[in-house]
């Protein structure tokens, strides 16, 4: 039923936003049909694994392997015209700048148009060899034989052990809808790890770290939340019995809040980028997409983990999985970080940067180690790589050459493109060639309430915690677009589609698809009319940043530059020049300032500032002058002659260019209109411009890492002072 | 015996190169032995199709399942870490100089080593339920069923069929060597497609075109000489009876020599290229080796299925096979260009141009799919996505934007170089890690015999044919280094690996191992030698290439900066200004001239600059003025306004930023002190850089498309004279 009524309101979207695609669809559904029918070889690579290939008895089995090698291979073309035709449209759309679809919710849309194609033109094969047609062949004491031959007239045919055998294991599969499906593990193994890397490696660090608190609230204490409410509401369902006839336990209920808890609002980013929306806001969403993925991950295997122990609550076991999850979080942390850390140092103590193919290369290489590493050890990949993302970045990335910047930049956003619309377009695809879904439109309505609800409990609540601590508080109008930004998408497809054997995984597959299709569809077409709703301004010009409070500098490359002297380049000696009244006042507002976030990142801030940079990349002071004097031999050994050099200038560090682009560049923030208290100095727009780059990209950078709002302020002004000519003056007001 | 001997050398020589990467070695060491014991799931998905995997028959096979995931990531890390170790040393190499071993030879070497090391540290399983040991289970009519659950004391289990049963069919396998290997099916689906796009996305069209008719010539008729040289040396030796124990006809004999003739010198290659070694020696090794790797894999597939039909000769039989190489190199041929000219199409009537992400992934999904629609309509994907890469090298690069132009070359010169070291690797791993491995010494120095012999009567013969009808002699050293550059690689390897289940197969598949170390390692290091011993001129600065005699250059472009009055920029002005006296000379010269390549080359080239560049680019003369007045509605539709805007200027054509980077930016060929004829005009070196850029690059463009020496040889002394301010002077000598 859900079914048919989804496919009517892709065929009413897509008629409408197709135009010039149409000619290529139509090359498509000529291709499509000679997917000819196949009763016997079915699907070995691409079934998923519960179920039990149909294998082939043809004598030619050499032939058969050749034509599912072509059927492999149209397949897979399938899916890639379909990107195409996603490009193309999405193109069309960004050129028109309609906004109202965003490419993974066409990709989705044109997957379900091509899932309802190949569904009605396959012919629905029932196998002409009953599986399973001899039940008992034998007794046999001991251990199980792994193949055993089997005279039949037809000669003798042999068949390999596939385990212990279980009730409805075989099913009737139609290979042609088997054809279009991948082995699960893809996603998890092959598509996710780019998506996730990317989101590290790009995130902007600078909002991202000013809001750290918010986000790993929402994250943490938000996922955990909305998968209790979630599986307390579906358990509660349950129990009402609408669900009878699929056993459903409170585990399972649990383990489907935290698979769906993983919120994926790129819809919501791309058009918050597109408009220019308050960087907080974005900040927000997007630090706490990314970071609740993670936890979503680690949370639904730590619950099936549980699972496996016990069905009914147990204290202690409850507590051992609560260990497993720290455990696994922070050993995926720990290795992504590190493998991070070692990039860097390879970077940096290898003259490879003057090989840009070679130094990408590595870097994509060990980036994908992490993954493997993780896995390997049993941890979790997927979170390894999102710290080591954000570890590339922050140190790796310091120490590549200008091609490699670009190269990496642009390898993983091809690949985060690429892999998020092949997602999205398998999963419209799936909607109509999955074969073991279960349609239950009680249980998936149950599982809307749910999730609101569990989205409610997550934001609101921890929202109002959060503004007793905040300086700059969420107003109210933030929250709702943040209840409202609880799309769902790869992640917690991936997590659905990784074990359906079960008839409750394929009820919850089946829901979870449910709920991706329509929270992208829909949320993601409403999002711009909900911005206007909310009142939240867009079209914030970054450029005007700098007449906002911000509190953030970095005294260190402020001592730095103090001891560059008169042998800068120019931009620099402007620094020069405006530090001596600048430093003292820092100084003296450090002490009394209230900082956003808390002591911990003042901490980890000297910290990663005197010792780690210094050691991972060329930037920071050198150690030499930070470690203790008994350090000395190790400091000289880790610091590179040009740290040296660099200690004369001030660096122009990474992060910028990293989490900004051209056209984004900025001071600070834009003013959102809310909470903010009002700056008491006002630039004149024309004044930015002028502004010596590299200081202010410095700015930018150590902005980044918490120190809360006070300090950059100052020292915005200060080099405003320094570019209008009146030093010093209205400094003193705040 | 073989096996014992390479590993010596393997010792000895990685010994020596090692140093800075030992200690990342010795922590790969430490992860290796972690790779424990299993004895029950083996490599369902990783080995070679042919074997029977021994399946785990434990009740908890969720718990395996998870074993073999984490073995299988520890692996695929094992091989990254590998790359990672590979990519270092070669940097280390790279920067002192040491040229001795290329980055190839290298992944084969640490190959070696970690294949050692697994072969070693694994335990030599027995596994411990024996396979088959149930050999008749029961007497069934009828056809065979598709599963069979069996009765034993532990339980029931589930069968499934494998098909018929053959003798030896059921191997035991070591399951952690299986571990280390692959689904043969990956090197040809995955890893070659952005080798051999590369290859052709990266040809250096200019000289690739002006040797045409030389690498077609040794590329499709050396290598048929090639394959039946070896063939029958090979039968020869087959029929003394010294590999008596394996059945060898002779079509698997001319098998075998089709898949050793594809030659892969990428070592050599790469040492051109630093040494500038002569330009006309570096096309015709990389344009044979390009082609030969096309035309050995469809004759290796026509050979094979000539064998399926008749193992004997058969007159017919063998038309039918020339033909099915006929149609089967111009199908994928034919499908590799249309793909190209369709993504041509799109980038030109779109203006996705302005998204070069979209654009990027647009044009990485049109060539992949090229190779999968070849595959899926029984072509050859490799051929068709090779000529699919000439051809958007050719059309669809002139359409891109600057950022996807850089994006795509880094893009694929990336995916090759991962996916060549990879595969190099992996044939070091192999040595010791494959259990099929057939070590006749006897075979295999017949083999080494034979390609020996084999490349001689390809080289040497067709050299003295061609040069019988060259303008320009190949001479002697030449055919020498020609001669020393058939070193084999990954296509030889991925043609071999491709069936290994029976035993000829395999003695295959051990041979071409061997060959492509010996050759990749012992010719790679010699290389540079070899260059001094023939007295090959390298460091050729193609900057001075100016003062050779060339032929081509592009009367239209003349014709349409004839139209462009003097409302140019100031470099078209300087075209302008020269053309009045240089073009009448061209059409006077242009009838006496003798072209080096035939009137084919001419009739094709003015139907792509006049007809196929402007429908496909922005380039060329607008189709309004090429097509016959009947057609202009056509036309006009198909012109864009770019390209009328571009009849006013000389079109930055996108070929020679395509072929020639920065450093190799030139006008014409470096003299190589060989059988060319001296050049009366010789321009002093300062004036070169003072010619204007964009007509020179034109020149190098349209020089390409082999319309010989003559013309260019004008052009450029048109341009000299108008830099060097003496008009039209010594024009007239030639």
């Amino acid at each position: 039923m859900a079914a048919v009524k989804c496919r009517k309101s892709c065929g009413r979207q897509s008629g409408r936003f197709l135009r010039l695609s149409w000619p290529l669809l139509a090359a498509l559904m000529l291709v499509l049909p000679t997917v000819e029918s196949q009763d016997g070889p079915a699907a070995a690579k691409t079934t998923p694994r519960p179920a039990i290939p149909v294998l082939p008895t043809e004598k030619d089995s050499e032939k058969a392997a050749e034509e599912d090698h072509k059927l492999d291979s149209l397949n897979l073309m399938m899916f890639l015209f379909l990107l195409v035709l996603t490009i193309l449209t999405i193109w069309l759309f960004k050129h028109r700048r309609f906004r109202y679809l965003h490419e993974t919710g066409l990709a989705l849309l044109y997957g379900l148009i091509v899932g309802v194609i190949i569904r009605y033109t396959s012919n629905e094969v029932v196998p002409q060899r009953p599986v399973s047609q001899v039940v008992a062949a034998g007794n046999i004491e001991g251990d199980p034989p792994g193949n055993i031959v089997l005279n039949v007239s037809a000669g003798e045919f042999l068949f390999s052990n596939q385990g212990p055998y279980q009730e409805n294991q075989v099913t009737v599969i139609n290979p042609e809808l088997s054809k279009a499906t991948f082995d699960p593990e893809i996603f998890f193994n092959i598509l996710l790890p780019p998506i996730i890397f990317h989101a590290g490696y790009s995130l902007k660090k600078r909002h991202f770290f000013r809001n750290i608190g918010g986000i790993l609230t929402y994250a943490f204490l938000g996922t955990a939340v909305s998968t209790f409410i979630v599986g307390s509401v579906m358990y509660a369902f349950v129990l009402i019995g609408a669900a009878a006839d699929i056993d459903f336990s409170f585990v399972d209920c649990l383990f489907f809040g935290a698979v769906i808890s993983a919120t994926d609002p790129v819809t919501v980013l791309a058009i918050f980028h597109d408009m220019h929306v308050d960087v907080d806001l974005y900040a927000l969403v997007f630090g706490e997409s990314v970071m609740n993925d993670a936890v979503a991950i680690v949370l639904s295997s730590t619950v099936e983990g549980y699972g496996k122990t016990t069905k009914a609550f147990d204290g202690i076991a409850f507590l051992t999985a609560f260990g497993n999850f720290l455990g696994i979080f922070a050993g995926s942390f720990g290795i992504g970080a590190v493998m991070g850390c070692f990039t860097a140092i390879l970077t940096k103590f290898t003259k490879i940067r003057e090989h840009p193919l070679l130094e990408t290369c590595m870097f994509f290489l060990m980036s994908y180690s992490t993954f493997l590493m993780a896995e390997a050890l049993g941890m979790t990949g997927i979170v390894a790589v999102l710290f080591c993302g954000i570890t590339q970045a922050h140190y790796t990335y310091n120490n590549l050459s200008e091609e490699s910047k670009a190269r990496t930049k642009q390898l993983f956003e091809l690949l985060n493109f690429l892999a998020e619309n092949f997602i999205f377009s398998y999963m419209g695809v799936s909607v109509f060639t999955f074969q073991h879904h279960q349609w239950k439109g009680g249980f998936i309505s149950a599982a809307f309430l749910a999730i609101g609800l569990g989205r409610m409990c997550n934001i609101y609540p921890l929202t109002l915690l959060l503004n007793l601590g905040r300086h700059q508080k969420i107003n109210f109008n933030f929250q709702n677009m943040m209840m409202f930004s609880g799309l769902r998408g790869a992640v917690a497809f991936a997590l659905a589609i990784r074990s359906t054997s079960a008839g409750a995984r394929q009820l919850m597959f089946t829901t979870t698809l449910m709920i991706v299709m329509v929270t992208v569809l829909f949320c993601g077409s409403l999002t711009l009319q909900m911005l206007t709703w909310l009142k939240i301004r867009v079209g914030v010009d970054e450029d005007q940043e700098i007449s906002q409070p911000f509190e953030a500098v970095d005294t260190h490359s402020l001592d730095s530059s103090m001891h560059s002297g008169a042998g800068g380049s120019s931009k620099d000696n402007a620094v020069v020049v405006s530090t001596p009244q600048g430093d003292a006042q820092i100084d003296s507002r450090r002490r009394g300032m209230r900082y956003e976030s808390a002591w911990l990142f003042r901490v980890w801030y000297n910290f990663d500032h005197n010792y780690l940079k210094p050691t991972l990349t060329h930037a920071g002071p050198p150690l030499t002058e930070t470690l203790p004097p008994c350090c000395l031999p190790l400091a000289r050994c880790l610091t590179s002659t040009q740290a040296y050099e660099n200690q004369h200038q001030i660096q122009e560090d990474s992060d910028t260019d990293l989490i900004l682009d051209g056209s984004e560049l900025s001071y600070g923030r834009a003013n959102s209109g809310n909470d903010l208290t009002a700056t008491v100095v006002t630039t004149p727009t024309n004044a930015t411009p002028t502004l010596p780059k590299a200081p202010a990209e410095e700015d930018g950078v150590e902005g980044d890492l918490g120190l809360g709002d006070h300090e950059l302020r100052t020292r915005a002004r200060v080099m405003m002072t320094m570019s209008t000519g009146v030093p010093g003056k209205d400094s003193s007001h705040v």
